[in-house]
């Protein structure tokens, strides 16, 4: 049974939106949170359609939806007032503007020119001065880095669905040749389902032999055969949090290549989670698991970043890569994935899901994926 | 084996819009697709970054992905020329200006505020007269409400599945008392991934007792009980086409006033299904349901729209509600689903999904969704 958050924790949530933005250089009077993520994290309401009114103080925070969710926003985000709307957005700017509000921030990474161009024109209606539009970029994602409490325990759970999924797999003879990935990644699904998983995460990847290669393969009705990699990179989502993780194993017997690729991708893995410390450089952290990848003449076959924030989204701030900036926060929960993928032959990524944790807690990450990494021949 | 769409009916559906963007007002030279829907609407690339430029001809088409996807979209969009970029939406731009054009289209519904200002920014960069930005809302949504022989072919296939899974979970006795909504929903799930479902359509709604008075409810821990109205809405996906369907079932013996409601609606959704036709304004297809309901005294407790458009997207264009504008254009698919919600009591609604149809084809919708919508005591 998945802890849910409490009325405490989302209240806490939005104060630290609102101290956050008084910080910020020409801090609206309020904001309109509208992305629907943004919103389940401020105010736990998960419905389709909603946005959340970020007051001068909390007395003056309200909710939106429509109609069809009337009995759900009282049950999920009882303590704010709701208002029922369809255009959220515009309906919370205009309750914000009648309240006297003179400034009004908005999500600029979620609202579309289109949006904007509407609630501009509302704002103005039958007003001698409307309030100023002021662009936000990424600040409920900038809080959402860090995780609360609550949310790593959902994180935890998660991440042990997966790995117990994965596991109830292969002791069932899943992961066998004349198996079709489609088959494997379906079973671990309704592995993932009947172990209490609201949700899974993300498509399930298996790839199996040359589709090992595509970094990001569907499966198909391909059928595993002896020899073959089959890398197999899913999740399941507890309580809205996902969990993110990759093996990669061997069928029947390896070959030499495949356990020089499967061993450095295992170091540079490691050498990735060595990095993760408060404080540390982002685009470090990438470097440290990537370099041993370049130095072994592999980098050309290493497409993407090292890792990315994980949470109520299966992608989210931070993005760990080589074009990656800041730096990474005590409490943030990431991935690392490095991955080397040799066209028409194989790939292998080994990922695991990790919280950064400070030095008062021995500094070493949390381990939340504990799938064991060894090479393995199935 | 879903059908999938063939090459020549990308480059049909890329003519169609350069064809229609002509038609504008002020026309852009060329367009950048950014939205992934369209995206896959226009080329048959799946992957999850992507953007599509539409020439002025053909040959001027282009499409753009990042690294993770350059094998990928090499076979789904292999008749295109693919660029490789993190940010497909500037980097066709940049492409297009380069090549000339004085005028970009973008999707102002579909590019956020923070994406506009950003790609205005890199335009202008280097060159002493950037190329003008054209919002254009809706165009590629416009094509796609009227469905293709391929389109409607996969609506067809993912309608069935839905009618199969539900057919087989009754047949199988899993709606009883005791289940719990989580278990009835898991079970249609599994069933129609079985069936050869890609994916499920949304989160399966399966609402027991009062719960089926919440129009989008969360199936939970709840076990079904005698007297209950078990409402199940639920959908497959093949081929990335949904389809959608909701039944209510009442459990072990029914009251008066659940045969009442029931009956209400299946009047109502009745009407709603016979005013499909192609021309049919959207207010009146509405109406024509709604105001069975109205008059029998339960406005108040049908608290949403008739219809959608389903296809690449479980809602899509044309909605169907009371404040809809426009008409039904020939082979739009939509639902029909009206519904009555007896607050703390229960509610039914039955939807089916349609094709509008022209008079050449006997002007009577074809109806995708099979099953049984008799008053049914489970």
């Amino acid at each position: 049974m998945p802890v849910n958050a409490m009325t405490s924790d989302y209240r806490a949530r939005r104060d630290r939106l609102r101290a956050e933005i008084t910080e910020l250089a020409s801090p609206p009077e309020v904001v309109v949170v509208s992305d629907l993520v943004n919103v389940r994290y401020l105010s736990g309401f998960t419905g389709s359609n909603g946005a959340v009114l970020i007051g001068a103080e909390s007395s003056a925070d309200r909710i939106c939806t429509d109609g069809r969710y009337r009995t759900q926003v009282g049950e999920q985000a009882g303590d704010l007032e709701a208002l029922i709307a369809r255009d959220c957005l515009t309906e919370l700017a205009l309750h914000a503007r009648d309240g006297g509000a003179a400034s009004i921030g908005f999500e600029a990474d979620a609202v579309t020119v289109s949006s904007h161009r509407s609630l501009a024109a509302r704002l103005a209606e039958g007003v001698d001065a409307a309030p100023t539009l002021v662009p936000l970029v990424g600040a409920v994602q900038r809080l959402r880095m860090v995780k609360d409490a609550g949310e790593v325990e959902l994180l935890r759970q998660a991440c042990a669905i997966g790995d117990k999924a994965l596991g109830a797999i292969i002791e069932r003879g899943v992961i066998r040749p004349g198996a079709t990935e489609r088959e494997v990644a379906r079973s671990l699904e309704w592995e993932m389902y009947a172990l209490g998983a609201d949700d899974i995460a993300f498509e399930t990847i298996v790839a199996a032999g040359a589709n090992s290669a595509v970094p990001h393969h569907r499966p198909t009705g391909a059928t595993l055969a002896d020899g073959d990699f089959v890398k197999i990179d899913f999740g399941a989502v507890v309580g809205g949090y996902h969990s993110d993780m990759t093996r990669t194993y061997v069928l029947g017997r390896a070959a030499d290549w495949q356990r020089e690729i499967y061993d450095l991708v295992a170091t540079a893995q490691a050498a990735g989670r060595a990095a993760l410390r408060p404080g540390a450089d982002l685009r470090g952290v990438d470097a440290a698991a990537r370099s041993v990848i370049a130095d072994a003449g592999h980098g050309e076959h290493y497409v993407h970043g090292l890792g990315h924030g994980v949470g109520l989204q299966i992608h989210e701030a931070p993005g760990i890569g080589a074009l990656a900036t800041g730096t990474l926060p005590c409490g943030a929960a990431v991935t690392v994935e490095p991955g080397v993928y040799l066209p028409g032959r194989g790939g292998v990524r080994i990922e695991d899901t990790l919280v950064v944790v400070g030095p008062e807690a021995g500094g070493a990450p949390e381990l939340l994926t504990a799938t064991d990494k060894t090479f393995t021949v199935i």
